[in-house]
């Protein structure tokens, strides 16, 4: 892997140097930390979209009618499509969808599937560097479309700077706990599959949820949108909303703030992630010993946590 | 908040110090690590199994059924629900679910909810806390069942010794992906609501997609079951099967590999937590000043992350 290449490559919108970077990322590649490193520098510019909601909704093809509308306004899309709860990734899934859409023969549309590939921890790390990598590639908008209803998600919705929730017309009790959990995170709710029956009232019960919940004046009023990705109602309204969100994030000063937020948040995972590799490996005697002593019930997983962070309070003395 | 007091009450079975004890773990009271600290060698008697599946699938009553069998088996049980998406917790959403069925009269059951409460991230870990109380305050089961596909309900299962997955008949395309995520975490399937149409189907779906994953001859075969909640069917059944998979554990020397499994994950869950407060803390001087150049774009995430680590790096020296 040459990361001189790559990151040329990127910033020269090489679509090849940047399929095989995201590769590296899936692969968590060694070298992967200097190429974001270099890349992050080069970050900043791109409308960074977050479409998530419960499976069923369809949000994969509302995802692919939205990058249409978007493309009929000028601008280059990248997509992110994960999957928490696949184990496949690059393409498997993809492959079909991208064929079904249309969109691959577009060039300035960038498609890429991520699942879990084993490593569940890092995917929401691994999607956050694959959305910095297509706003350095020059991507004007990064949608990135996440199934699912859960931490994940909310993990990776955290590097958008507008996030859309897509829910169907009523589904029965559990599907309320799933709308209270995205309440806080949704700047924009779609009712998509609007054709179905009970979507009026669907509408209504979220604007009700929304109501109740206290609001300054000027804050963002989260709109409750209706559509039809089959029928393709619907999508230019909603893509005038996403537009217009962004506007008043950039207008309040709220965009920075978000980016910062973004930033500090893949900071400390990251800091995690080193800390752990730093101060702990099970390839050294005193860290097997730890091991053992868990095992055997002779310390509990606290005192051996506090075994491993006294060694640090030792030196700094 | 008494430590002593509330250690001795949960090992003497009071049912107060336990209520206290886990609303302490979610408000993250500092004496909780003490407490569990203490707790912790009283475990490891209890049967802990998983119930997962998407929203829907009708997982609550479910549990409550497998629980009243449990108890005419003479067991005593624990049950966290654990809600990933609901900022509730405590008895909100729960206190209609026990009223509702009946459970809340039998002593030997202790039923608790828990949701986010604002800290998604801690949620896996209290999680795991609560389990391990209601084990050493002596239940001989503890189910701990949780909504949602995504990340966190693998975080929460990575404790369980039987998973059991509910489905319900086909909803789709995007609930093939969600079994495809389930799978690996799957001890027992059961498909809920055996009298919606296409049950049958869904069954040799699963199976299908069992017989395709590679197996040794001596391996636990992962049942598909049926059952209805409503109709109190299947129930019996997956009792049994449950008990059959703890045997098949238990025989194969597993049991004491699994433990291993999840002490391990909680003591590095902790290690992450306890070496993120040590090392970095926004009050002090120095870690401002990365924040500032993470901020400013002078610094990007991996070099803010290794500018931490590498205090620690010139101390070891």
């Amino acid at each position: 892997m040459n990361i001189e290449e790559l990151y040329k490559g990127i910033l020269e919108g090489n679509r090849r140097a940047l399929a095989k970077s995201i590769s590296a990322i899936e692969d968590q590649h060694p070298k992967c930390e200097e190429l974001m490193s270099r890349v992050y520098k080069h970050t900043g510019r791109a409308h960074i979209i977050g479409v998530t909601g419960p499976p069923g909704a369809g949000k994969s093809t509302l995802v692919d009618k939205m990058a249409k509308e978007f493309r009929d306004r000028g601008r280059t899309i990248g997509i992110v499509a994960v999957d928490p709860t696949s184990p496949f990734t690059g393409g498997a899934i993809l492959g079909d969808r991208i064929r079904m859409s249309g969109l691959s023969t577009d060039k300035h549309i960038f498609i890429r599937s991520m699942g879990t590939r084993g490593h569940l921890g890092g995917l929401a790390r691994a999607t956050s560097d694959v959305i910095r990598l297509m706003d350095a590639f020059g991507k004007d908008v990064v949608i990135v479309e996440t199934v699912g209803a859960g931490q994940s998600e909310v993990d990776i919705v955290e590097n958008a700077h507008t996030t859309v929730v897509v829910e169907m017309p009523g589904l029965g009790d559990d599907i309320q706990a799933i709308k209270a959990g995205l309440f806080e995170i949704a700047n924009i709710f779609v009712i998509n599959k609007s054709d179905m029956e009970g979507c009026d009232r669907s509408v209504r019960e979220i604007q009700i949820m929304l109501e109740m919940s206290p609001k300054s004046p000027d804050e963002w009023e989260v709109p409750v949108l209706k559509a039809s990705a089959r029928d393709n109602t619907g999508i230019k309204e909603l893509t005038d909303t996403i537009d217009r969100h962004y506007e008043y994030l950039k207008q309040n000063n709220l965009l920075e703030e978000l980016k910062y937020k973004s930033l500090k948040y893949n900071f400390q995972e990251i800091l995690k992630e080193k800390l752990m590799d730093f101060s702990f490996d099970e390839s050294r005697k005193e860290d097997q010993n730890i091991l053992k002593s868990l095992k055997s019930g002779k310390i509990d997983p606290y005192t051996a946590a506090e075994n491993v962070i006294s060694r640090f309070k030792v030196e700094k003395k």
